[in-house]
């Protein structure tokens, strides 16, 4: 079905204009997917979920993993609406279902935009015939597909790899979207990874949790958790290798982590009004859990945060984020550094040049280390600045 | 002691300039305890705490809960500042207590402003003669006690209480400091309330504690929680009245408490670059502290408070919040009023007017009533808008 050497085999992508969007902006993807194709998704943990995500739970149940077709929109996350909203998602799924001729419960959908307004079914409905008639297995229209799904996003987000298993060539292709509402647990993030490997469903979830734990649910941009964070991986069999002995699934596994963490990294650079990309490193810590909640206290805290819009060395802020958050830490054994240069050492100041760490910090990305001095454990947790332009973009959002 | 009604009898106060601020602003504040003053003091939770907190802990164990000074200095919070901030912290107090010929470890001490630097004592001691002398039991003078505990606060926060038990009268007089770092569990708050009522030590924290959940408890600005917050209730007995039957002690706590969210208000009014004041009553939670949780994951929500700041009737952003939440809800039981209009209900959009509610939201303060619909207990939370200005103030603090 592909001619690309990017793409994985079995699929195909198209991206539409529904007119959700007051801009005029595409914001319909689809992906037709080859049958027998296997999914896996993982969801937010927020307990209000959009109506996309409970159909989409409940159709991978019902078709045992098989999905043939997804769905999105933008400019409208289909959530807080009540059973409207499900019979909606339903319907849309319903028409793509159709015109595919396959069953409704291989379609899977997603939304992302605001959030408790009607989704415009009549307006998606009308556009389905094009967007579907215009799908291509090429890169150029898995780019649009990635372009379709961004809301505030400035840049579309791919990340591709190509791995050799058995003497065969498998591809992973991967889009995604994020800008605002990102923290562990995803955020509103909607990442779908297309792979020509052949595994089952169960098989697919594990490695894709894995993955995610290891590069979404490390980034964090305001602290807010989505109603309709979504990541789906998605395996069409057609490079005819099936995952079986542990050197190729150690292979696909490693790929597949590239991939979610190129996605991540973009969605933290392209977050909303961010300005520095924060490499965090939480080292020294009891265990890996507690270095995930230390840096989530640190990328949560507001005066953190601002001080790194202001390339402020205000080392004092990460260290009162520690100590207010819920891991049993000593003061006097953490230290802090910005890039090589050592800012608190023993939980006290440490003696540096101010001027050349702010320097350090006004760079575009940079790393911050942290090590609690406790463990052992470590983690590398990506976060950024709050600047005013995050105020501006999500003051002024709806209205 | 005290010619002035408005103060309490047993306290005189002062503030002076020992150049710990760059604008040469009164940066030291000074109150004189009859002796035989009891107090007790509430601090803050996080596990980085500065270093005239662990002092006043100790002198407070060490005196039995005897005060017969408080001092305070702002501009620098003499926190992560080692063995070297203690011993700072010491000799100030030890300065203090030669010049009023007083045990040293009935001075109360403490700091508030930047973390990281080392208290420059030196200034601090040689401004201490004239700031002791220059006491006096006015209104004038607790005023400028006030104004000098400042930081990034924009005016002075005083309360006061006058009742009568027994016929005789006794004072509450309240002085705060707020402005960032404002969470539950307090915050860059310090917060003094000097009373002539004569209560043991641990009555004074039973009474104190109880009070500060319902005020300073109840509000949150940025979601920090700083290492330096401060609530210390002192009581001289220069009235006369001791607390011992329930009338008389129920008439206390009830002055304590009108004086502690006296405070708490102008606390979160004059947060930083706060622009409307938001009254959020969570009704219908299983258990207070329940409720309690719900309005902080309200108020943490950036999300929310941006869309605050653009007077954004978004509701569905508070939805979200209360969803990513750790308290179980059911999202189909929750109702949002934006004062009497209604703008969600049962999880999902009710009809209401967009520009009524919008204009509602432009208002200075306002009520936001959250109904979780799954319970009986009730909250009342302060927080307040994330506007531009917080990133300003907060960017630009040390550098």
């Amino acid at each position: 079905m592909s001619a690309d050497p990017r793409l994985p085999k079995g699929f195909s992508f198209s991206a539409g204009v529904a007119g959700i969007k007051a801009s005029g902006k595409p914001d319909l993807a689809f992906a037709e997917c080859a049958p027998g194709t296997t999914g896996a998704a993982l969801f937010t943990r927020n307990q209000v979920v959009a109506a996309p995500l409970l159909m989409g739970k409940r159709y991978l149940k019902l078709a045992a993993g098989k999905v043939q077709a997804v769905i999105v929109n933008s400019g409208n996350a289909n959530c807080a609406t009540g059973s409207q909203g499900l019979r909606a998602c339903e319907a849309v799924c319903r028409s793509v279902a159709m015109l595919l001729k396959i069953p409704s419960d291989q379609v899977f959908p997603s939304s992302t935009g605001i959030i408790g307004v009607p989704l415009p079914t009549d307006r998606i409905m009308s556009a389905l015939p094009q967007l579907i008639a215009a799908r291509e297995a090429s890169e150029r229209a898995a780019k649009s597909f990635a372009e379709a799904i961004m809301t505030t996003d400035t840049k579309a987000k791919v990340a591709s790899a190509q791995i050799k298993i058995a003497g065969k060539g498998v591809s992973l292709f991967g889009v995604a979207k994020g800008a605002g509402m990102i923290h562990p647990n995803m955020a509103t993030m909607l990442g779908y990874i297309f792979t020509d490997v052949k595994a089952s469903p169960p098989r697919l979830k594990t490695m894709l949790k894995a993955a995610a734990d290891e590069s979404f649910n490390c980034i964090s941009i305001d602290g807010d958790m989505s109603t309709n964070d979504t990541l789906l991986l998605l395996a069409s069999a057609g490079s005819g290798v099936q995952l079986g002995d542990r050197n190729a699934e150690r292979a696909f596994k490693s790929a597949l982590l590239e991939v979610c963490q190129s996605l991540a990294e973009q969605i933290v650079a392209d977050g909303e009004g961010v300005t520095h990309v924060v490499r965090l490193s939480i080292e020294g810590a009891r265990t890996h859990g507690e270095a995930r909640r230390i840096g989530e206290a640190i990328a949560r805290s507001a005066l953190v945060k601002t001080a790194l819009a202001g390339a402020d060395p205000n080392w004092g802020r990460i260290l009162a984020a520690i100590g207010s958050g819920t891991v049993r830490v000593d003061p006097g054994c953490i230290s802090i550094f910005f890039g090589r240069q050592q800012v608190c050492k023993n939980g006290a100041a440490a003696c540096f040049d101010e001027p050349s760490a702010h320097d350090y910090l006004s760079q575009a990305a940079y790393d911050v280390r942290v090590i609690v001095g406790i463990g052992r454990a470590k983690l590398q947790f990506l976060t950024c600045d709050l600047t005013s332009d995050y105020v501006h973009i999500n003051a002024d959002y709806s209205t």
